[in-house]
C-alpha cells in the first residue's frame, strides 16, 4: 500500500473535469501535494535489541530500512494520511519484524515483555481509528510485529464447514484459498482488497454482505491467540454454556491482549449466483422502515444499503457521475447464493418492498454499486489532493433511536465543519433490533485540517454517546475513539478491560494506548 | 419448587403400572423414600449481620426460618436430589434475603464484601451443575440473595422489538408480561416453568426453540449488573465494534462476577401458529446429517430435535408408552410463525427431509413430544422413588466430531454404570457448524448412588474434553463442571477469569467455589 494514499496506484481515482468543476464550485479547488522524500526518525532500538529481534525470526525478517518503517507507520484515516502527506513520520516503527508463525509470535511477545520494548501487531494496515499509533514512552523501542508470513489456510473441514485461517491473509488471499474448495467467507468489507483475516477478528470487522454473511465476530467459531504470558486457545463447539464466551473477549481486542495467529471461521458455500439491485424510498425514513421490516420478519437480503437524500443525490459509488441523479433514497438489495435460493428470498423481499412504497430500479444501481464497491478511499485521496477534507465515521443503535441519531450527528458535523460542507449518510448494517449509521463528510480544508476534523469529530462522537449508540460499529476503538468508548462501557467496563490487560500483558508492551482507555 | 423434588405436587408424575413393570424387569424396583423433618444447621451469621441485612431490604424481605432455607438449598440436579432426600442440609444458606430492585442488590453486595458474607445470587433454583452450593469457609456465613421480588417488566420497544426484563422473573411469568404486548421471547427450555431470566442470563441458557429463536445469549442486547465494586451496563446496539464484547463477559458469569439485575432481549411477535410434526430415520446418523444439511441450509424450523435409536425405542416423551413402539430414531420438526411463515418453511424443510429419506409421521409425535415438553424432571422423580438413578448430561462439538464424541461418551457412560444401565441421547441444538448431544441415563442405584454417578460423569466428562467437544451446552459450570471447564479454556482462559474476579469482586463474596477453577 501507497505510503501516503489507499491501495495501489494503478487504481487510482482520476477525477474527471465535470466533477473537478463541481468540487471547485462546492468547496473551492486547491492545490494540495503531498511532501516527499521524508524519512523516518532515528533508529531507537539498540543493536543488541536488534540482534534479540534477529535471533527470534532470522535476520532477513527484521527491517530496518526507510521504506519499510514508513510503510508501517500508522493507517489509513484522513488524519493519518493528513499526517503522511505532510512528510510526518513521528509514529514510525524502530523495525519491522515479520514472524513465521505462531511460535515466533509467543516468543517475540517473552522477549518484548522481558526488554520493554513496545509491539504494535500488523496485518494490512487500514486501520482508521489510530490503532495503529501506539505510545512508545517509557519503552526501548516500538517494533511493528507484521503478520505479512502468516498467510496459511490451515485447516478445512467440509463437513462442520469451517476453515482455519491464518492472521496475515489479506481478503482476497483468503477468498482465492477457500474459492479452492468451492468456499466463500463472505466478508467484503470496503477495506477488502487491504485488509488482513487477523485485523477482521481484532477489530470485530462487518462487510457489506453483514445481512447475508454476518459480522466477522459472528463467523469465528475459535481462536488462538499469543500472549505475552501464554497462549489462549478458546472455542470447543458452534455454542456452548462453559463460562462467558472467551472469543468474544479476544475478538475486538485490537491487539492489546494478544496477538491472534489463527481463526476458525465457519464458511459458506461460493454462490452460485449473485444479484444486485436497486431501489427507490422517497424519504431516507421509509427506506429505514422498510430494511426494518425485512430484518424483523427474517427476510434480509445478502446485501442491503440506503443512502440518505444527500448521499443519494451525490451518488459516491460512481465518481463521474458525482452530482448527479436523485430523487428520494437509492438502496440497493443483493441476493448471493443458489439459483434458488436467489430466487426465491428475491421474491420475497421484492413482495415486502413493493408492498411498503419503494420503486425497483431493475440491475443497473446495483450494478454500479458492486463494481464501485472497494473505491470510495480511492475518491478520498483524489479529494485530499485539491484540498478537500474527506472522512468517514460510523456508528449504531437500536431501531427506536436511529432517528435521533441520525439528526444529531448529521446537525454535530454540519455545525462543526460549517457552510458548504458535505454530510451524507447510509445505513449498511441491519439486525432485528437496529442497524448502523455510516457517515461521509466534505468540507474545504482550513489552515489545520487535522484540528478542524478532530473538533467535528469529538462534535459528532459526544452526539452518539448523548443518544445512546456506540462510538463504532465496524472500525474498532483505536486511539481516537478511546474517550468515548470509556463513556460507551462505563468506569467498572473500564476496570474490566485494565484488569484483563495486566493479567495477559503485565509489562503493557501490547500495542500501548490503543483500546484501554 | 418441593425441596426434595420437581415442580409441583400436582404435576407429579404417576408410573403406571406397566411402566413401573418394566422397570422392574430393568433395573429392579426397590424402595427409595426420601427422610422427612431434617432440617437446616444452625444460622452462622450472627444477630448483628442479621440487622445489617435488615437495615437494608427490610425486616419483612430477610427469612431465616427452616423452611426457606431449605427450599434455597442447592439446586435440582440428581445429587443434589440424592442429598436433600437423604436429609443433607449442610449446603442452606443462613439467611435469604429479598432485595426489591437494583439498588438494594447493589447495596447488600458492598454490605456482604465489608462483612464478608457469602452471596449466592438465587434465581428459579432449577441449576444441575452445583451452582447453587457455594462454598462458606472463610466467610462470617451465606446468604441466598433470593431475585423473587424482581419481576417486572421495565420496558417494550416495539419499534426496536425489544424488551427489558427484571431478573426474578420466571419464564411463563416473562411470556406472559410479554403477551400482553403481542410479544414472545421464544426461550423454553426444559426448566422454562421454574426458571428465572436472570438464571437464562448467567447460564447462557438455550431453550427447546432455539433453532428458531436462538440461545438466551443471543437474544440479549443490554444488561445490568451490580458487582461488589459497581454496577457495569453494556449494550449500546444491537452490535458493534467497540472494543471486546462485555455482554458476552457477564452472560454466562454464573453470579460470580455480579447480579444480572435486568436484561434487555429482543422479542419477537408471539406465533400465530404453532404446528408440531414427527419423522423416522433409519438411523441416529442419517437424521443428524439431515440436521446438518437444513443448518447449512439455513432452512431450520422453529424447534428441531433427534432421538437415537435407545431413546427412541424407551420413548421419554411419554411415561405410559415407555417401551413402547420405536424403530429407528425419532425427528421433531416444529414450526412457529405467521400461517405464511408456517406454511412456507414447513414446505422446504419437508422437501429437503423427504429427499433425505426422512419418513413423515405427522403430526401426532409432535403433539405428543409438545404436551409432554417441560415433564422429564417429574418422570426423573418418579424413577427416584423407586431407587432407579436418572440423570442427564449434556455437551456440544462441531458436525466433524459428533460421531466420535457420541460414541466415546455412550461407551463411558455404559462402561462405568455398567450392564443393565440405559444410556440414551437426543440431539436438540443444531447450528451450521455443530451440534449438542443431550445424555439421559439410568441404572439401578448401589450402595452409594452419588458416587457412583460421579464417576460416570467424570468418565463422561473426561471423553467430552479428549474429543475437543465443550463440556456443557446449555448448563453452565457450576461447581461439577469446574475441573473440564478449566481444561476446556486452559490456563491462560482461567487466568482471564479470575482477573476479572479479582476486579469486580475483590473479597471473593459472590458464588464463592463456583465457575472460576
Amino acid at each position: 500500500m501507497h505510503p501516503q494514499r489507499w491501495g495501489t496506484p494503478d487504481a487510482a481515482t482520476v477525477l474527471p473535469d465535470s466533477a473537478l468543476g463541481l468540487v471547485d464550485l462546492a468547496f473551492g479547488l486547491q492545490d494540495s501535494p503531498a511532501v516527499t522524500g521524508a524519512t523516518p526518525p532515528r533508529i531507537a532500538l539498540d543493536e543488541s535489541l536488534l540482534d534479540g529481534l534477529r535471533a527470534i525470526v532470522g535476520d532477513a525478517h527484521v527491517l530496518v530500512d526507510d521504506a519499510t518503517r514508513t510503510l508501517r507507520t500508522r493507517g489509513k484515516s484522513t488524519p493519518d494520511l493528513l499526517r503522511a502527506r505532510a512528510g510526518d513520520l513521528t509514529d514510525a516503527p524502530d523495525a519491522v519484524v515479520r514472524p513465521s508463525g505462531h511460535d515466533e509470535v509467543a516468543t517475540l511477545l517473552a522477549w518484548a515483555t522481558e526488554h520493554r520494548v513496545a509491539v504494535v501487531p500488523f496485518g494490512g494496515g487500514t486501520c482508521v481509528t489510530g490503532g495503529l499509533a501506539a505510545r512508545r514512552d517509557g519503552f526501548a523501542g516500538l517494533v511493528s510485529l507484521d503478520l505479512v508470513r502468516m498467510k496459511r489456510l490451515l485447516d478445512v473441514d467440509m463437513v462442520s464447514m469451517t476453515a482455519t485461517l491464518e492472521p496475515g491473509l489479506r481478503g482476497p488471499e483468503a477468498e482465492a484459498l477457500l474459492a479452492g474448495h468451492g468456499l466463500t467467507l463472505g466478508h467484503y468489507p470496503q477495506s477488502f482488497e487491504h485488509a488482513s483475516i487477523g485485523g477482521f477478528a481484532a477489530t470485530r470487522s462487518s462487510g457489506q454482505s453483514s445481512a447475508g454473511y454476518g459480522r466477522f465476530d459472528a463467523m469465528v467459531v475459535a481462536l488462538t491467540a499469543a500472549t505475552p504470558t501464554g497462549t489462549m486457545t478458546v472455542g470447543s463447539s458452534p455454542a456452548n454454556a462453559a463460562g462467558p464466551d472467551l472469543r468474544q473477549l479476544l475478538l475486538g481486542s485490537e491487539g492489546a491482549f494478544g496477538v491472534i495467529t489463527s481463526v476458525t471461521v465457519r464458511v459458506r458455500r461460493a454462490p452460485a449466483e449473485t444479484s444486485y439491485e436497486g431501489w427507490r424510498w422517497p424519504s431516507f425514513a421509509a427506506g429505514s422502515d422498510a430494511m426494518r421490516t425485512l430484518a424483523q420478519a427474517g427476510l434480509l437480503p445478502t446485501v442491503i444499503r440506503l443512502s440518505d437524500e444527500s448521499e443519494t443525490a451525490i451518488n459516491l459509488a460512481d465518481p463521474a457521475a458525482i452530482g448527479g441523479s436523485g430523487d428520494g433514497c437509492l438502496m440497493i438489495t443483493g441476493y448471493e447464493g443458489t439459483a434458488a435460493q436467489v430466487a426465491s428470498r428475491r421474491a420475497e423481499v421484492t413482495t415486502v418492498l413493493t408492498e411498503l412504497g419503494g420503486v425497483p430500479l431493475g440491475a443497473e444501481p446495483g450494478e454500479k454499486w458492486s463494481h464501485g464497491r472497494f473505491g470510495a478511499p480511492y475518491l478520498r485521496d483524489a479529494l485530499l489532493d485539491h484540498g478537500v477534507l474527506v472522512e468517514t465515521l460510523e456508528t449504531a443503535t437500536f431501531w427506536s433511536r436511529r432517528e435521533r441519531l441520525y439528526a444529531d450527528v448529521k446537525a454535530a458535523l454540519t455545525s462543526s465543519l460549517g457552510e458548504g460542507s458535505l454530510v451524507l449518510c447510509h445505513v449498511s448494517h441491519v439486525y432485528e433490533t437496529g442497524c448502523s449509521l455510516y457517515f461521509t463528510v466534505a468540507a474545504r480544508q482550513g489552515d489545520d485540517p487535522i484540528a478542524q476534523w478532530q473538533v467535528a469529530k469529538a462534535a459528532a462522537s459526544d452526539a452518539m454517546i448523548a443518544a445512546g449508540a456506540t462510538i463504532t460499529h465496524h472500525h474498532a476503538v483505536g486511539t481516537d475513539h478511546r474517550p468515548w468508548f470509556a463513556r460507551e462501557i462505563g468506569e467498572v467496563g473500564v476496570r474490566v478491560l485494565r484488569a484483563v490487560k495486566a493479567e495477559l500483558d503485565p509489562a503493557g508492551i501490547l500495542n500501548p494506548g490503543v483500546l484501554i482507555p
